[in-house]
């Protein structure tokens, strides 16, 4: 059976979530795969994504793989997929044959995010569900602080959903970066891998420190206390975006 | 009656356009004069837009004046509008007390539109309704050169809705610049006024040169014509955005 990978692009507003859900709940998983049954000689495929995005969250870069019972050309999986996309919010951006030893979740060797901040007074209405809307100004260089003390190789278990099911809380956090754009205060994360809400719940506690709640040692009281309630609130999954996945080669 | 000057951004999909419409048809004017009968004694102002845009075309800065019956501080009018504008994807970004004599339409100097098209093979999942989706990669050069023969005074009788009501169909083009983004292609355009669907069938027509049905001689041959058939398709509201409104001063 060929392998195929795809780079797929989402509002997650309109899902619960990339992952599969009980019937009648859209998932974008769900959405993909059955776009791809046609393809497959009428057999629903599975498809694995490289981030098991929670409701609400989008993407403009999620990776995921599929097998097909045939030979087709890369710009033809895309375009037939779309074609049957066409009445929801996701989109194959790219599709090419793969090795069948590649795995759009095992393979990955980081992920990409990008938390937006709408920083101003007015609430969001051309960007509504993209963002989340915070009035007070904050201070990006006190954020900045705070998230240096979460850069490198931690135990994240205050920056973890209760109902995270990751085996071991330590994770290696490669970027955690704020900047201000405009009105937008941007958050990047990238990691190898993230614990469930992670992102969100950093940028709920970086969010504390940016309007002089919290100080950046306060940021590394909440890690050092390994308790989720010791860290901040999680932010609403509007304002994330999985922008992007590495892998060591692309298996093509 | 102390009178008042808005900056508004809204998303255009959620409306029948600008303008106060039949009973039922919700329209931006609408919307922001129900948001603002409560600041008036309970009597439904009339709120005047500078661009009266169509539906489906969004604004980020569009402008706007009205009268209250009492004085109200600027950020005070702003937010109590806002609070009541929760329910609907518009927001006043700006409030401030202007002369009697500033009007939002009659006093404009300039209006600044920006198009935006997606130009790739994939459509638009996030941003769906925001723009327009072109999948023939466009020659931007080219682009530009059919521009540059539409700026300037001239009778654009060929890029004005038929339904136009204006009395002249003759306006200044100050700007019309085309430029990739990304997998964006941004129409800029700005003069003092533009005729109806002016915006639109300006890109519409840039567009059959930019995927190389027309050539710039083509646009040239279009303006002189001086009849809406001879000019290229409308383009669809979803990538119009109305940016900015000027005045020779602000009314302060």
């Amino acid at each position: 059976m060929p392998r195929y990978r795809l780079t797929v692009e989402y509002h997650g507003g309109a899902f619960n979530g990339w992952q599969r859900q009980e019937e009648g709940r859209p998932s974008v998983q769900a959405a993909l795969e059955e776009a791809a049954t046609a393809l497959n000689g009428g057999v629903m495929p599975v498809i694995h994504g490289a981030g098991r995005t929670d409701a609400g969250v989008h993407a403009s870069g999620q990776v995921a793989h599929l097998d097909l019972d045939r030979v087709i050309e890369g710009g033809n999986l895309r375009d037939a997929m779309n074609f049957r996309l066409h009445h929801v919010p996701v989109v194959v951006l790219e599709a090419a044959p793969v090795r069948d030893t590649f795995h759009a979740r095992f393979s990955a060797k980081a992920r990409h995010y990008c938390y937006r901040i709408l920083n101003r007074r007015g609430p969001a209405a051309l960007d509504l569900g993209r963002v989340w809307h915070i009035s007070r100004p904050l201070d990006v260089e006190a954020m900045q602080r705070g998230a240096d003390v979460l850069c490198g190789h931690h135990d994240f278990t205050s920056f973890r959903a209760t109902e995270c099911q990751s085996k071991s809380p330590e994770k290696t956090l490669e970027r955690l970066e704020v900047r201000r754009q405009g009105e937008d205060v941007l958050v990047y994360a990238s990691a190898r891998s993230f614990l469930h809400n992670q992102v969100r719940i950093m940028v709920g506690t970086l969010r504390q420190v940016g309007d002089g709640r919290w100080t950046p040692d306060d940021v590394a009281r909440a890690l050092a206390a390994r308790r989720r309630a010791a860290a901040g609130p999680t932010a609403p999954p509007d304002g994330l975006v999985l922008t992007g996945v590495d892998y060591d080669d692309w298996g093509d």
